[in-house]
C-alpha cells in the first residue's frame, strides 16, 4: 500500500507497551506538508496534544514529521510529561534536519504515565532508516490499541486535471480508551492546499464522521485528527477542484468514523440514530447525544429490544427544545410513534429490526428544520468485561 | 409497623403486572392532609405526574388518597392514557368521598401502554376495605417492580413539644426502569406542617438526596416524590420544631436514596463522590454527573481498578470551569493527584480502597467554595444483563 505522493512511512519497536510490537510509527513529509488538525475539547490535554497545537501555530501550518507513540498517553502528566514530549520532538528535529515546530507529535496509551522519551528517541533513527513510500500500513499498525486491526480508507479524485490522492488511517474503539486512551486519526494527500483551507475542509469533514460516532459517550485526552497536503503550488485551487476534494476528504472520514464505531468496545450492533425536526443544530445533537449516550438505549440495542419508551424517555431528559405533543419515532420502516401518541405496530416486525446489524432510528421533533446523526454502539457484556479489567 | 397518626394504607392485586401479587397500593389521610411533591423534570411526564401537578394545585395542597399502581406507567400514552387515570381518580374520589383532585395518582411500570384503568377501579373496593394503620408494609410492597425488597425509613422527632413520627417509603433501582419505569417515594407525618412549610422542607431535602444518587443517569417520565402532613393545628411551628422535622426528613429522605443505590440495578460496589472547590454549584454539578455517569468510571469500580485517568478524563469532559493545573484527587486516604501533579503511590494500597463495598472519592477543582456530592452505583454485567433482557 503506497503513501500519496511526498509522504514516507515506517514503524518501529520502541518497547513502550508491555507487548512486543511496533509501537512507534513516523511519518515524513519529503519537502513538508500544510497541515491543519482539531484536537480534543477536553479541558484535560495530553502534551503532546498541547504541544503540537503550540507547534503548529509556531510553523505557520507547516508539518515535515509526525511522530505516534501507542502504548503512553502522556496525558495528566504534569511538567515531567511536557519535558518529556519536548524532548522527542527536538531529537526528531535534529535526525531530520528541521525545525521542533515542524514535528507533529501524537500519543495514545494509559493516563498518568509519564513519556518514557529516552526509549522513543533511541527508536528513532531505526524508524528513520526503514521509510519508505510502501509505510502506510507500518504506521497503520503501530498506533494501534485494543483496536481488533489496522483502519484505513483512501480515495482518489480530479484536483487540478490530475488526480490525486487521499490515504487516511486512524486508531479507536472508544472515546477514551481505558488505559489506552483516545482516537488518533491521519489524513495525507498529495493534492496543493493551503493550511486554511485545509482548516476548512478538515472541520467540516470532522463534524460529519468523526464527530457524528459514539461509543461510550466518553472523551479523551489525546484525540487528534492531522491533515496533510504535500502538494506544491501557490494557486488556490478552483471550486471544482476543492469540491473534488471535499468530498474525498468526507468519504474517507466517513469511512474510518465507521470503523471506529463497528470496532467500538464490545460492540455487537449500532445504532443509525437520526434526529431531525429541530429548532437548532444545538437541540438536535443534544437531543442525539442523549439517547446515543443512555445507558438503557445501548442495552436494549444489545438485547435486540425494540423498547421506544427509553428512547423518548432518553429525549426527555436531554434538554433539547421540543414539544412530547409533535414528536414521531421510526425504527427501520416502522411508524411506532406520531405526533406524541403511540402507534399500534406488530412486535415482530419491531424486533426484526432490532435484529439487525445496524438499526435505523429516526426521531422527528416537529419543530423546525435541523437534524443532528450519530452512529453509536451498543452496551454489551463484552464492554463491561474488557474496561472492568484490571489494568496491571 | 404502623403508619404516622391520621393514615391509612392497604394494598391490593388488580393484575396489572404479569406476575400476580399486589400491584395497588391505596393511603388514606382520615381527615385529609397538607401535602407537597416534586416531580421528574422529564419532558416526556407521564399522565398520573400531569394530572397529580395540576390537582395538588386546584385542591390548594390537600391530599385525601394517594393511589398507586405497579406494572404500567402509563407514560407516553397520549389522550387515551390521561382519560384512564382521570377515570381512577375519579372513582376513587366517589368511594371515599372526597373531590377528586383530592385524590393523587402515581404509576410505575412499562412506558407507552395505557393504564387499564377499569382493573385499577374493580381494586380500589378491596383496597378501601382492607385499609388500617398497620398498611405500611402493604403499600411498601405494592409499589416495588425489580427491587430486591421494599425500602422504608422512619424516624421520630420532637415537635411542638410533642414526639412525631415521619414514614418514608420508596421504589426504584434505576433512576428509570426499563419496563418497569421510576423511582416514586411517598413521605408521611403526623406533625402539622402547611403546604408551603412542606414545599420548602421537601426541597432541601430532595436536593441532598434523591437528587444525589445515580445508578444510569437516566431520567423517568415518572418520578414522584410526594410528602404528606396529617397534624392538625393552624400555628406556625416555632424555628425549634422547624429544625426538628427537617433533620428527621433529609434523614429519611438519605436512609431512602442510599437504599435506592444500593438496590441500583446489577450495582456491585458505589462510588461516594465528592465534588469541592468548584467555582458554582453549578460547576460542582456538572462535574460530579460526568465523573459519576461515565461509563468508564463505573466499568472501573465495577472491576475494582482504581484507573483515575478515567476520572480525571471524564471531569475534562464535563464542561465544569476550572484549571487542570489546580485540581486534586483523593481515594480513601490516598492522594493521587495533587494541583494537577500524579503524586506517587502505592497500586495496592489504592486497589485496598477499590476493593471496599463503597469507594470515597474526592475531587478538589481549587476554584472556589461550592460543592455536590453524588452516590452512584457501578456498571456491572448484572445491569447488562438486567437491561437488555426482552421485555416480553
Amino acid at each position: 500500500v503506497t503513501l500519496p505522493q511526498g509522504f514516507l512511512g515506517a514503524s518501529a519497536d520502541a518497547g513502550i507497551r508491555k507487548k512486543r510490537a511496533p509501537d512507534v510509527a513516523l511519518i515524513v513529509a519529503e519537502s513538508g506538508a500544510n497541515a491543519a488538525a482539531v484536537f480534543t475539547r477536553n479541558r484535560f490535554q495530553a502534551a503532546p496534544v498541547q504541544i503540537a497545537k503550540r507547534s503548529l501555530t509556531k510553523s505557520g501550518g507547516r508539518v515535515r514529521a509526525v511522530v505516534v507513540n501507542a502504548g503512553c498517553a502522556n496525558a495528566i502528566t504534569g511538567r515531567a510529561g511536557h519535558d518529556a514530549a519536548r524532548r522527542v520532538q527536538r531529537r526528531a528535529a535534529e535526525l531530520l534536519g528541521c525545525r521542533p515546530e515542524e514535528v507533529f507529535p501524537a500519543s495514545t496509551g494509559v493516563i498518568g504515565v509519564v513519556l518514557p522519551d529516552e526509549k522513543l528517541s533511541a527508536a528513532l533513527p531505526e524508524a528513520i532508516a526503514a521509510l519508505s513510500p510502501d509505510g502506510l500500513e507500518a504506521v497503520s499498525r503501530a498506533i494501534l490499541t485494543t483496536d481488533s486491526g489496522p483502519k484505513v480508507a483512501e480515495a482518489t479524485f480530479l484536483f487540478g486535471g490530475v488526480t490525486r490522492r487521499l490515504s487516511g488511517f486512524c486508531k479507536g474503539a472508544g472515546m477514551i480508551h481505558p488505559d489506552m486512551a483516545t482516537m488518533l486519526a491521519f489524513l495525507l494527500t498529495d493534492a496543493a492546499l493551503t493550511p486554511a483551507a485545509l482548516k476548512t475542509a478538515l472541520r467540516e469533514a470532522v463534524d460529519v464522521s468523526f464527530n457524528a460516532i459514539s461509543v461510550d459517550g466518553d472523551t479523551s485526552t489525546n484525540d487528534t485528527v492531522l491533515l496533510l497536503s504535500s502538494g506544491k503550488g501557490k494557486r488556490a485551487p478552483s471550486k471544482a477542484d476543492s469540491n473534488s476534494f471535499r468530498v474525498a476528504l468526507q468519504g474517507v472520514c466517513k469511512a474510518l468514523a465507521r470503523m471506529i464505531a463497528r470496532d467500538g468496545e464490545g460492540a455487537t450492533r449500532l445504532m443509525a440514530l437520526e434526529v431531525r425536526g429541530a429548532r437548532s443544530r444545538r437541540d438536535a445533537r443534544l437531543a442525539a447525544n442523549a439517547i446515543a449516550t443512555s445507558p438503557l438505549v445501548k442495552t436494549a440495542l444489545f438485547g435486540g429490544d425494540p423498547n421506544w419508551g427509553r428512547i423518548l424517555a432518553a429525549l426527555g431528559r436531554s434538554g433539547a427544545r421540543f414539544s412530547p405533543a409533535k414528536v414521531s419515532l421510526r425504527v427501520g420502516p416502522l411508524t411506532l410513534v406520531a405526533d406524541g401518541e403511540p402507534v399500534p405496530y406488530e412486535e415482530r416486525d419491531a424486533a426484526a429490526v432490532f435484529a439487525q446489524e445496524e438499526v435505523p432510528i429516526v426521531v422527528d421533533l416537529g419543530e423546525g428544520g435541523e437534524s443532528a446523526t450519530v452512529l453509536a454502539s451498543d452496551l454489551s457484556h463484552g464492554y463491561v468485561t474488557l474496561n472492568a479489567d484490571y489494568r496491571s
